[in-house]
């Protein structure tokens, strides 16, 4: 994983979409997919509204995608996330072809507010043998983390 | 993991329906959940048709049913596999509360047709901190393999 004094400017930039893209979440998560500087999509979390409990930021992103375009268009994509994503949201993002995922505040460190923890995000990454998918957290972590406190 | 001396014939029954269900995928894998002996509903692998690469056959069946009804009434309810979980569907299975795992063939034994390997559902089902899953592996695995070889 890179470490906070990797992070680029352009990684706080989408970040901060994510941030307020998780603002309209039944829970504060939210994404937002780029590639070549270009938003592809975005989602927030929608448990609760859609009464299905795998709509998460990661998972609403992806679907508000493949609804309308070919998925083949999310190979070597970057998705930023405000959390750090769970093993279905990971293992979704390594089927779609994601090349780097970046986020926010780790499961970790969101333990005190979603008391919810499975394996982590690199486990699953690195598990794959078929593709190999880049992963950065911290971005704007104390940011991700105060939309917990509201 | 249960071992096969241990499968129930309502197990059978449940899975052959699930294997009938994979035949109608686009790669042959095939869910049913089912609880109190009813069905609840199924699903088939759509990742062509639908062009998104989570259309699994598990993520087939929870959409279709949270489509139409409550989410909650998920909880406890068995799901028949024909494969293995991948770590999105494992996860995906704990997030909707499903209370047994019951699958045919193991992601290594479908590995010679499906070289795509990621963790075990195992291990993604034993992270979880607030749910614990039961699964049972090898149910009619054999005729799960045989798919792959129309």
């Amino acid at each position: 994983m890179n470490n906070k004094n990797q992070i680029t400017s352009q990684e706080e930039f989408f970040m901060n979409i994510a941030i307020e893209e998780a603002q309209m979440g039944d829970f504060p998560f939210g994404s937002v997919i780029e590639k070549n500087g270009k938003i592809l999509s975005k989602g927030h979390n929608l448990g609760i509204k859609l009464n299905d409990p795998t709509a998460h930021a990661e998972m609403m992103a992806i679907r508000n995608y493949t609804a309308h375009y070919p998925a083949e268009n999310l190979m070597d994509a970057t998705i930023y996330s405000t959390g750090e994503p769970c093993p279905m949201c990971a293992a979704a993002l390594i089927w779609c072809g994601i090349g780097h995922i970046v986020y926010a505040s780790s499961i970790e460190e969101l333990s005190s507010h979603i008391n919810q923890i499975m394996i982590s995000c690199d486990t699953v990454l690195d598990s794959a043998n078929f593709r190999k998918t880049k992963i950065t957290g911290g971005v704007l972590k104390n940011e991700a983390i105060r939309l917990f406190k509201k």
